[in-house]
């Protein structure tokens, strides 16, 4: 069994790297690149997107995880190489009823798409944006027929997010979560004034506030040395391994809230990916659990 | 001939885009990335450049030029074709001398070298790069054995820097410069005080010197729509495509020239990286002619 684990460790690596380096030039683009750069990017991310899905759906990768498959069947089940096994297969069988021709083309509309998002929105103008948002909807249920589904649709994609829920459930759970809501926030409404948070605006120094907020998180627990904050139109965690997990955040010279709460909400998703075992590295066991448990994390630090 | 050379093209094109997406990778190790990362990045960069390296030698590759070659042999040898049939062989034929795990364990030597220089650099304790100084050069050694020479060791090396030069020719180059370079230094040199050149040492806020710079090479011509300037511990220019072609400094509070003369040198790289033709986007035409001739921009600007 070593051996097999060891060569499915070594493909599994070099398609973390991929992935991996992908986020590295998405981080790019989203907080130095220069605005010239979009089209070359795009190709860049398309090629690295690309390789990284044929080396996972390539057949020697499907062999070795049925082999290691029966291999694993006796060990505990939350045992590394049983769960190594079974999350990977389970990664790999949606990415094997994608083509490979859809991810590239959803990997460059999605470059593409990006660019257009922040000149629309620096423009207030949605009209840039919105031939490619019809784009990617368009990629979206082409990518949701190809994974296929039972009930509804947006099941397909649902799963990527918050793997094996309905979209049943999740309405299920918000009409639940908005009965009990609605009243708190129309309550609160009727209150709006019985704190004063006049502090909350005037004018605050953008280096300071900057300074403030990353004080503020170190002593969260955001670790520097394996992280960093930039710059972005809107605030983002991106995580290449837990050793490179990096957080943005956005500074308004007249308001505190803005960068204060992201630069925070987005250290606790840092928080949870700087947490990962790094046994897992270059792994799909690296990846976070759920989106619901990533959010929980930075909701709950904000 | 024209579906060959699409194929070609679109390898290449892939080739291009993994060599690219490493040097954003390299360039983001030289500027940003916490250094913390330093081993996941080494795995990366190794993952990415392992693979350009596979594809690039790859048999169909090879075929692909064999028949190039005698579809383009009555073609005007500076012809699109002829030029990239002929350049795309002479960079392959190189590299397939290189057996890939040399490439690789090339590639994380740099990567980790790299930090332990910047970590030397900073402690001014040259015995934290010695042992990553030695491993490069004997990698080097193994680089240059691997793809032979006939006079010295050294052509096997050079030649990946300026064409078909040999180390004998240098070295008679630089005789000849040598000859009329040392007088000329010792007669400055014995009218040092022939000007006052106090202005350039004092203080000078380093966010203006950052700005002057800036300016500076804009009036050159340094296209910021597809270029920037970033800080770092060595000044360097670095291409993603001519669309992506970036410059670095390094400030000193007390003195005006390093970080001016560096923005100007750099400058002078990425204005002819910049000019480059498109047309030759993602292909080794689209790489520099030599080093020489690089190095003659910057010093000219300079």
């Amino acid at each position: 069994m070593n051996d097999k684990l060891e060569e499915l460790k070594t493909r599994l690596g070099e398609i973390a790297d991929l992935t991996n380096a992908a986020a590295i030039l998405s981080w790019d683009q989203q907080t130095y690149m220069p605005p010239g750069a979009t089209e070359a990017r795009a190709a860049q991310l398309t090629t690295l997107r690309k390789l990284a899905h044929e080396r996972l759906v390539a057949d020697e990768v499907g062999r070795l995880l049925d082999e290691l498959a029966s291999d694993t069947a006796d060990l505990d089940r939350d045992s590394y190489e049983a769960s190594l096994v079974r999350v990977t297969r389970r990664v790999r069988d949606r990415q094997v009823k994608l083509p490979t021709d859809l991810v590239a083309r959803m990997s460059r509309a999605q470059a593409l798409g990006r660019h257009a998002w922040e000149k629309a929105r620096a423009a207030s103008d949605f009209s840039i944006f919105l031939p490619h948002l019809e784009e990617l909807v368009d990629l979206a249920r082409e990518t949701a027929e190809a994974l296929g589904y039972e009930e509804r649709m947006y099941d397909a994609l649902l799963d990527r997010f918050e793997p094996e829920m309905k979209t049943s459930q999740v309405e299920a759970l918000f009409a639940e979560l908005k009965a009990g809501l609605v009243p708190l926030v129309q309550a609160i409404a009727e209150r709006q004034d019985a704190v004063d948070d006049s502090f909350l605006t005037g004018e605050f120094d953008v280096d300071r506030q900057w300074e403030l907020g990353l004080e503020i998180v170190k002593k969260l627990g955001y670790d520097l040395n394996h992280g960093r904050q930039d710059r972005t139109a809107h605030p983002f965690t991106i995580s290449f391994t837990p050793a490179d997990v990096r957080i943005t955040t956005r500074l308004y010279p007249d308001q505190l809230k803005p960068a204060l709460f992201a630069t925070i909400h987005e250290a606790g998703h840092a928080l949870y990916e700087q947490g990962i075992g790094r046994a897992l590295d270059r792994t799909p066991l690296s990846d976070s659990a759920s989106l619901a448990v990533h959010e929980s994390q930075s909701r709950m630090w904000e």
